[in-house]
């Protein structure tokens, strides 16, 4: 147990050492003690950075609870070194089952918290259902994931949401780099550590060419893919092909297809029609939230229950001798069997949310219940720190540009 | 004039059958005879595309009058072929002066057009100026570029745009393709043309991140060369950077720059402090709509006279013995030294073109003055068509999934 | 005509600036009239930068003489230049026809060359068939291309190669950056100023993954298409799979294709079979060195004569409706419809070809008839004057490094 | 323990599983017992796929005995498989101190072997030095790496070789794949996993433009990173130029560098001078074969002793407070923080090995010693299972081409 304490406060270190974008608010927030008396409670993908943000909440002067939001994501020396060596309330363990699970978010509901942060919506959800007791003390929230922000949504527009939510994932700040860059790599640290195979010269078909998609798409090709995307989108089906891929409909691209990669946020993307034409050999993983991508029930019934061949890959047999392998057992690949977003993503995507949370903090009473978005002066700020921190600098408008930009009787 | 006229009719019909989109988008119209008996007056780059779009409005019933936006980027072949074959009536020739430029303009307003089709918003600036004659007849219009919209947003904020245009340049089908990938290749179909210079190995500065700079900047790597991108915007600069790109201030990037190309769609991008500290043998050229983003004035203040060394390259000789080259003396490189977007990217635009004025001649009536999208059907229609005259298929939403994307209570 | 020789003169001194290694070179050998007092017969593509090369041999020395080495390649305007403005004995002109082609490559050999510098072996041929007349007096040849290079080998094979030729192509500074960099790019310049099409998101096949092919499948996938390679190799064909691309055999490969390049030096690349089942609206070009890669007598037989499109583009037109597109005639494009290979490029093959005839000229004596290789030294120094035209320094080797790359004791 | 055992069991069937190519090669070697009653005595990394070699070996018939090639490559758990499973006598374990790691090859060729297959040339070095008692029985050895076939180039050069070596490394199935898209991928796999840090935006610096070098680079580049290449050979440093890559000396590249990772196969690549002026915050890896490419004892003297911050990186604090990091203790990072090379991708390389064993078996009696090629026969045959088992076909030439490319006669 020491060696995984050990293990987790040297990866909290090392993440510490690598999100300066943070650690240039934090200086400030805990100067001002920002979050002063504030109850927050969490449900976050258990890990190195995960744990700088809730660290860095707590030095501003928060009571905190952290559990996690997906059963098989949590980094158990992260999660020790939180409660024994950080002193923070964490609870969260890698391969929880169901019961588990929500016992944890439930125990984070418990400290009656002022805010919410969410990534995948599990804990907001609660508060409107299972956990309307403590509903009324809560103020606002943040949402980390685009999975999580479209349930928000669909539950506003019905009527349902009955605080302020920002959405974190809508930051260009966080989306065009967290989804695409952190997503894209992430994937493929998991993809290689779960299966030591070459992705050069690979048939890959990523479903779902959003963001995250984007990011997959564009990395496998740059690992020497050959890569099909398939989407439901008739503009993001042309840009994809536009983008030198080929686009097919899933049971066309299931046929030749060595691995299939989905990030939809939407569920049945793999199912039934499409394990009966799989190509012998094909592995499957998902790097969206959830884990009903893949219909999983559905293989485990047509072929019997997998074979474990590695940690992180099972091994479907067909009656008629073809194996296919699924990762992580359908969960999110790059945090189940990889350790997730590279530190320096999750860098910026904790900056948007430690922002966000002190913006709700001193606007939640003029804020209407509903989904929000991240202020852009929050959103450029990040992105300034972020240069600041890479020594880069840029232009700036001359008065005549500016002038010229807001005028229009200047032609050819 | 036999020859020239011949080749611009080749080129013409070559475009025709390289525009699958608006073929069957023509088609409806002229069967339904959509524009009958409106009068439409247009601005835009006088080449095969452009010749298309004004014959198929024509075909579909519209009196139309067309000239250039551009003095440099007219294709004379075209322009006479559409006038002597097509009986089009056509102001546009290679090479226009300021004064022959505002004259063609002017004649096409002398049509009293119903509605307008511009391309950097100078037909559209003259009709609240100096045409204001005939400014009440014209119920709405088409903006094409990001220079014109960004000019008409202005104008709409100080209260002075009189009627509704449609931003083409805002439809996913547009700027995602036309501005990206368009310019992207055009660029490069210029560049090559006009030097015969190698790309890959050169240290090749981009000026802007937008749509056009981003495509730009990816053909640039996909020739081979090591890009530099300068921008205003943090957040741009930092995607531009997780790219694969160096980001640096103009007056840095000059510095080792072999080739400078900008996209700003702002002025005085390229400018006396940057040329005095410009590399020898530098190559300059723009793709910006105006011919204002390198200071053409400035740099012959400084070094001279220029001695046009290629056919669309002018060479700078400073007296310290350094050469530096324009492209194009600083107009768009991409026409005026190449033959423009490839037609299936026009194809795409001006799909969008022809059914956003179709939209206006139905609905102008209801619409307020000022910049409008253009509607989220047309783009997906415009994506549609496109899909199918790829015999590209798609996925669709299986119920279960509208379900589910509409719900929220489903979770972990 | 004046506006051409004007046109070809200034395409001349653009080259010349643009060729620092050979002038680093042309300085040396003309200080030293390297070359004084022998008569060189040259035929090669005659544009900018072949004359340069032939400028820079005269400088050094030698009487020269200079015709085409292919009927549609020559630049005219460079031509005229190199004849009445500079007085070098040019016999060239575009679209030469087969007698006109052949009467001009005798003109060379009339002037009974000591030494040849071909470009696909049609000059030594004549020297070892119909003009053995001027045999007897040529000492050394060198040949330029790999299509050359492949018919010398079976010359000498056959015992039939009566002097040593260096093969200039199998130098690492030409191989290397002249097919792979320079065909890649210039097949493009070709492609897009012949057909104004999109690359992106396009099927495009290349026949052929030798260092030609590499270098298009290279710049097609960087301009966004989706490439296909036929091979008839296994090795290279896994490596063309393991970069990333589809490969298939060529009678797969055309029902699919958008676009087809050939570069294989081979003949009969596409043929009936082919023609029968390509796609509606295929694009074929050449790269390679002559024009019997396509078969485009065999395409007329099937579907009439074709009718000319556009300046560089042929249609033929199948009974059942199809169309399908020749670019140049078959001829290689990138010369025939483009600049050819971009003059930083052929700053280095050239310079190759000056320091072989220079080295032929000082060794020819002591050299075997048959085809030589490119002496290392002089492979490497045209490496190094680039590097120092280019500005950069590398590393050299310590003298502890070197001890240990020549020992064997040291291990783990 | 069993837990390891099945770990490793799991992971030698899941490479079996994914060695087509070696499974239709051992499949025939099998059959014909083609290595009966011959020892043969292996060095390489013990991990699954090399796990899988010597099975093969085994099962054709060979009495084996395998130890490590490198001190910190071993896989742990297929070792143990390998001996206690699958009773292959296998000397190996991870973390190895030098004397264990000495002690081990002994143990190898106390088995007084007929032949040997090495891996950086440490075991026969032995065989020619500590180890002479042994030396006369073995009839001939394989050498898979780079490294260590320039050791015994040196060695036959002086005159110290005494008996045949095939250099497995120089197949164009090996080199090509295995150091370029095997140490691509594979040094990536290590830098995510010891490191979790974004590949990205950075600046990465490779050290040697060789295949390993450019595989590393490539994939890089399709990773988002801003490539460096540092070289000592003109001619590859003008090709890192033209693949888009920014060339310097490496006391200049050290100084923005974010991550260096070395792969000359020459030793003290990165050493004092570059510590002093490394940026702060800089990674260092080695995919190279010895860990003396990095100077880690110069670096412990100037910066005292290291401290680990995660499992693969240790932290070196300079007394200014400059922190820079270096991965897997300066081992070639793809097999001591990653699973080595993709499962494919040796594959074919240990195809290769497999009938060159059976080659030299065979032939040894004939061959002189010294260093000798693989046959070029061996090298098209893996080709060609590869493609089969990819399923993949490709042209072939038809007579009449076969006779053109002997011909030389036809020409334009």
């Amino acid at each position: 147990m020491n060696e995984l304490l050990e293990k987790g406060v040297r990866r909290l270190e090392w993440a510490k050492d690598h999100m300066p974008v943070l650690a240039d608010i934090r200086k400030r927030m805990v100067d001002e003690q920002a979050l002063k008396g504030l109850k927050i409670g969490m449900a976050l993908h258990v890990e190195a950075k995960t744990g700088m943000l809730a660290l860095t909440l707590a030095e501003a002067g928060a009571e905190i609870r952290l559990a996690s939001c997906n059963p098989l994501s949590t980094d158990d020396s992260v999660s020790v070194a939180l409660r024994d060596h950080f002193n923070l309330e964490t609870y969260a363990k890698k391969g929880e089952d169901n019961e588990e699970y929500y016992k944890n978010l439930n125990a984070v509901l418990d400290l009656k918290p002022d805010f919410v942060i969410d990534d995948g919506a599990d804990l907001i959800t609660m508060l409107h259902t299972s956990r309307r007791d403590v509903l009324k003390n809560v103020k606002g929230g943040n949402e980390e994931t685009t999975t999580g922000v479209v349930r928000l949504r669909s539950m506003a527009n019905a009527g349902k949401l009955e605080f302020p939510v920002i959405s974190v994932n809508d930051a260009h700040m966080k989306f065009m780099f967290d989804n695409r860059y952190g997503t894209g790599q992430s994937t493929f640290d998991g993809f290689m550590n779960a299966t030591n195979l070459l992705v050069a010269g690979k048939r890959l078909v990523v479903a779902g060419y959003g963001w995250c998609g984007r990011g997959i798409a564009m990395r496998a090709k740059g690992l020497g893919a050959n890569v099909t995307v398939t989407e439901i989108d008739p503009i993001r089906a042309i840009e994809a092909r536009m983008d030198g891929f080929e686009v097919k409909p899933m049971i066309e691209a299931v046929k030749t297809a060595d691995i299939i990669i989905t990030a939809t946020g939407n569920k049945d993307i793999i199912r039934e029609e499409h394990f009966k034409v799989m190509k012998d050999g094909c592995v499957m993983g998902n790097s969206g939230h959830f884990d009903n991508e893949i219909r999983k029930d559905v293989l485990s019934k047509i072929s019997g229950q997998p074979v474990k061949v590695r940690e992180f890959v099972d091994q479907y047999n067909f009656s008629d001798g073809k194996k296919v392998y699924l990762i992580a057992d359908g969960r999110l690949m790059n945090l189940s069997a990889g350790q997730g977003h590279p530190v320096e993503i999750m860098d910026m995507s904790f900056s948007i949310q430690a922002l966000s949370i002190e913006h709700l903090v001193k606007n939640y009473a003029s804020m209407e219940a509903g989904v929000h978005n991240v202020p852009t002066d929050i959103d450029r700020s990040v992105a300034e720190i972020k240069l600041k921190t890479l020594g880069i600098q840029i232009d700036s408008l001359t008065n005549e540009q500016k002038t010229y930009l807001e005028g229009w009787q200047e032609g050819t």
